[in-house]
Formats: structure tokens, sequence, C-alpha cells
């Protein structure tokens, strides 16, 4: 099998025709038409085997997550996608894992209307790396700086079911196992608010890294209360709300897991109406968690109103976990 | 060294500034404004350290190359250079290596004008996969199809020189050596080309491998004048012009060595002499190598008339060899 013929078997059949391709895989590279008006936004992200994902995830569940961790990226920038590429490194061309892998990944192509225009397969240890390309109105892209004083800080959907996942391994439930495997990018969420929000970024690493890096773009700080925090019924299942001192995990997963891949934005008070109704017409849930402040850094607080400090701060490469 | 301190520390000072990158690296995505009248031209390429470059390969050569061969692929369709991003699986994070590393890559990077406009590093074997972006007027973007019975065969500059270092490993020339470590994207050469050949390919696996694609886009075939395939003074010093049946690495490694990253391309005969001086122009030599007929299949033949049947066909990812 080589590198054509993988392409050929299990990318092309699939997909999405857009419009707007006017050359997709088959070329040296895909010819694509940008709308007048409107701005570009690229991202890249890379899973590899054994360091985003558990070496024993389904070959769907890869194909998946390696794009929707891009949308995720889209969707923090408010943006409507469009096209991706895919550069595959693969340790050998398994057909079952590759039809898997391609149904997985094309499944969420389809669903957000996103045509597959390029790609590359190599051998090598499993490695996957997706190139996102998405559209916004020329000005309206949501940035990660922008947040003023006051504004409140809202989360969409659930934080820590997926760092549940991974701790729990085979004992977590159907519902957590999916929150890991099958992240489902905020993409109308972010478009409902272009416009609206003043900053936006989207949870990768856990709240408190991905906020840090929201913040730091304008040496600002925010207090969180973190028994607002949005937790799902399959979360409270194992995790009860707590007497005081008690399960630092109800605390420590929705403020430092990673792999959530919900949006965290900030909107003035006078806008947080509209932005509610938005997002429930887009059908997207969000939690208020917080206000900005101007002393930089992110002051954790319980509902009683004492303190706590976070354990860790979030996902790390390269190392060391570091305090917030 | 966590993900955005390596960004920062080594990918953020050098580059070049675009007026048409709204934002780079530091947010979710990159913002970028494509011209009116243009078309987005984008690749992606990975290479795999020991598949695609040797181990010991300087960090800086790694560098060049990951940027290179998607150059070269836009180069291939006319374009002009614009953006990239980097997704970069690093074993450790070495200082050093990734110093040189990210000079190897900036400075091809500043040569043609390109910005790197985010990126992804994450731990794992050592992956590079860059994703390469350019622009090309509307609708005047070279492509695999499009040649025509009776239009020549040419291929820029000379082939053979990279599989030759390869073979030659440490007792390869510094121009051999070159020619594996940093191949030179024939961007200019593309460009003078548009509007005039009628199809284009970068040389990456070989030339019969790609002329092979370029061909099957249109079910045609090609004479292949193996004696007059251009080779370097560096080639011809390890293996001079061979006497009848004498040294098949003088015909093997220009027909079917990959890595040379030169361009094949089809111009109408009455076209020959206008492309031959716009490249002279464009400072790329350029020799005709052969001629389209509509025999699929390459045949190739000596210059005293005898046919010649290649050993190998190219390189593969995934495998076998195959007989072309």
């Amino acid at each position: 099998v080589d590198e054509f013929d993988i392409i050929r078997r299990y990318f092309m059949p699939a997909v999405t025709r857009r419009a707007d391709v006017v050359a997709g895989i088959g070329d040296d590279a895909a010819l694509l038409s940008v709308p007048a008006g409107h701005e570009l936004v690229v991202c890249t992200d890379t899973l590899v085997s054994g360091v985003h994902f558990p070496r024993h995830t389904p070959a769907a569940a890869i194909g998946h997550k390696a794009l929707a961790v891009n949308l995720s990226d889209l969707a923090a920038m408010g943006a409507q996608p469009a096209w991706a590429t895919l550069a595959l490194t693969l340790p050998d061309a398994d057909p079952r894992w590759l039809e898997d892998f391609a149904h997985g990944l094309l499944a969420l192509a389809q669903r957000f209307d996103v045509e597959l225009v390029g790609g590359d397969t190599t051998r090598g240890p499993l490695t996957v790396t997706v190139t996102a390309q998405g559209l916004v109105r020329h000005g309206m892209a949501l940035r990660r700086r922008g947040a003023r004083v006051g504004d409140r800080v809202y989360v969409t959907g659930t934080l820590g079911d997926a760092g549940l996942a991974l701790r729990l391994q085979e004992r977590a439930s159907a519902h957590l196992q999916a929150r890991l495997d099958y992240p489902e990018p905020r993409i109308e969420a972010g478009q409902a608010l272009c416009g609206f929000a003043t900053a936006a970024i989207d949870i990768s690493d856990g709240l408190l890294a991905d906020l840090a890096h929201l913040l730091a773009s304008d040496r600002l700080g925010a207090i969180v209360e973190i028994d607002a925090l949005p937790r799902s019924a399959a979360f409270l299942e194992v995790h009860e709300t707590p007497g005081a001192g008690a399960q630092p995990a109800y605390y420590e997963l929705p403020l430092s897991a990673g792999d959530d891949y919900e949006l965290c934005f900030t909107v003035p008070p006078a806008h947080s109406t509209a932005v509610e109704q938005r997002l429930e017409h887009a059908g997207c849930a969000a939690t208020a968690i917080g206000e900005i402040t101007d002393t930089p850094g992110i002051r954790c607080v319980r509902a009683n109103g004492s303190g706590y400090t976070p354990v860790a701060r979030g996902f790390l490469h390269f190392g060391e976990d570091q305090h917030g």
C-alpha cells in the first residue's frame, strides 16, 4: 500500500465537496477560494499516541479527536470551519485501523462542512497532525486579548469530565469516556459570541492554564468561584458535592484537567443576558464562573468566601507541573 | 520549558512580519488576509527521523528541509509562499538543538518572505510537520494535469544528487550533501512557468514516480531520454558517463532517487523558447528530457535509441518497490 493508495482509499471517497475548493487532494497542493470580506483562520494541533491519548484508544476516537481539537481552536476564534489537511504518521498500514480512523475524522468533518483538502502519510510512531482552516468576517474574530476589568468569566458545557475519564480508565462511565474520546467543538457557540464576548480561548490544557493565557494577554487577573464550576451529572455521580476540605478532585479536575475543549470567554455585564440568550439559541449551555480583576493572577474562592489554593495548574508539555 | 516557552523563545523573535498577518503566533489560531483576485494554495508534509532524514542530520538541515519540501509543493503550483505552521514533536527540549532547528527553518522562511503564524510542540519521537500556504492569481495555478501529446518534458536543476549523497553517506562531497540536506525550493521557476507550462509537479519521490503521477492525471505517457537527464559536476565526479551497460547508478539515481525537489513540467513546443528564456531570467537551469505521448507509461531510451528498463520506480512509503 503506498501513500497515494492510502489517501485515495480511505480519505477521498467520503467527504463534502465544497464549492470553494478549486483543487483538493491529488495535486501538489490544494487550491482554495477565500470569499471577499473574510479573514482566514488557521491552526494546527498534534496528537501523539501515549501522550495525548492512551495507546488503546479506538482509531475512530483518534480520528475524531485529531480534527476536534483543531475545530475547537477555530471555535475559540468565532470562525466557521472550512478546510483541513491531515499529516498521519503510522507504524504500519493496518486497513481496519485506517478505516475506523478515517470514519471518525470524516464523520466530524461532514457535520461541520469541512473538506479534507490535503495530507501526507508517513511511516513512523503514531502521530496525527491536523491543520484546520476557517473563515470569519473581517474584524469579527474573537481573540485571547480584549477582556476588561469587571467582565464576567464564562465557560461552556461542563468541566473535568475528560480528566475524570482518564483517571478512572476502564471504570469510567460511557458519558465520561465519550467526553474524553469524542470532544465536541463549540463552533456554534463561538460564532454566537462574535461581537458580544470581549475575549475567548478554548480549554485544552485545563481552565487555570488556559484562563491564565487569556489574562496574560492583557495583564489582568480573575476571581474564579470554584463551587460554581459546571460539573456533569456523570461527574457528580463520582464526586458528590464535598464537605469542607473533602474530595479535592471535585475542585481539581474542573480547574486543572485538560481535554475538555470547552470555551472560556469574557462578557461585559451589560451583555450577559444577550450572550446567555444567544448561547441558549445555539444549543450550548454556559455558566458564569467569575470576574475579571486588575490584580494579575487567578484567585479561587469557595461559595462561603474562603480562598482555595489549587494543587496543579494544568497540563504542561515537557514537564514540570507548576503551581499557579 | 513548556510549549509556550519553546514557541516564544525559538520561533517568535526572528521572522518576517507580513502586513497580511492580522494575528500570528500567540492566539488560538492565526488570522490572515487573502488579497482579492487570489487563490489560497495549501500543502502539508511530514519528515520523520530515520525515515525522511538520517538520524545524525544536523538540526539546522532538518529545520530547513521541513519548510523546503513544502515550499517545493507551492513552487510546483506556481504560488508565492506566504505563511506556515509548524507541528514539532520532540523526544526532549534540547535548547541547542531547538536553536539550530529554528535557525535553519527561519532563515529559509525569511528568504521567501514566509511568516510562521502558528505551531504546536509536543513530546514524542522526532517528527516535523509543516503546513505551508501561498497565494496565486485566480486561475493561474500550475496543476499536475494539463499536459498534451507532443509537449516537451523538462526538469529544473540536476537529478540524483540527493540520492547519491544518501548512498555515499560520509563520503559524499559537500555539494552532494548540501543537495540532500538543504534542498532549494524552485519558487521563482514555478512562478515563471505560470501561463506557459501545461502541467507541473515537484520531484520528491524520484522522477519516474512523480512524472507517473503527472501522466496519470491525463492518462498519457512519456518518452524519457535518459542520457539527457541533467547531472551535476559533483555527480559526474562519482559516476562518469558510462559505456554500454556500465554503471547503472548513472541512470538509476537521476531516474528513481527521491529528495531532489526539482520541478518536472511540460511545455508545448511553441512555448519552449519562451520558457527557457523565462527560467534563465529566473536564474534556474532547465533541461528538456523527453516528450509526452499518448501511450500510457514511461519509456526510457538511451541516446543511441536503445530502450532501458529502470530497476526501481522511486521511493514508496510503506513499501514494496514496484517496477514502473
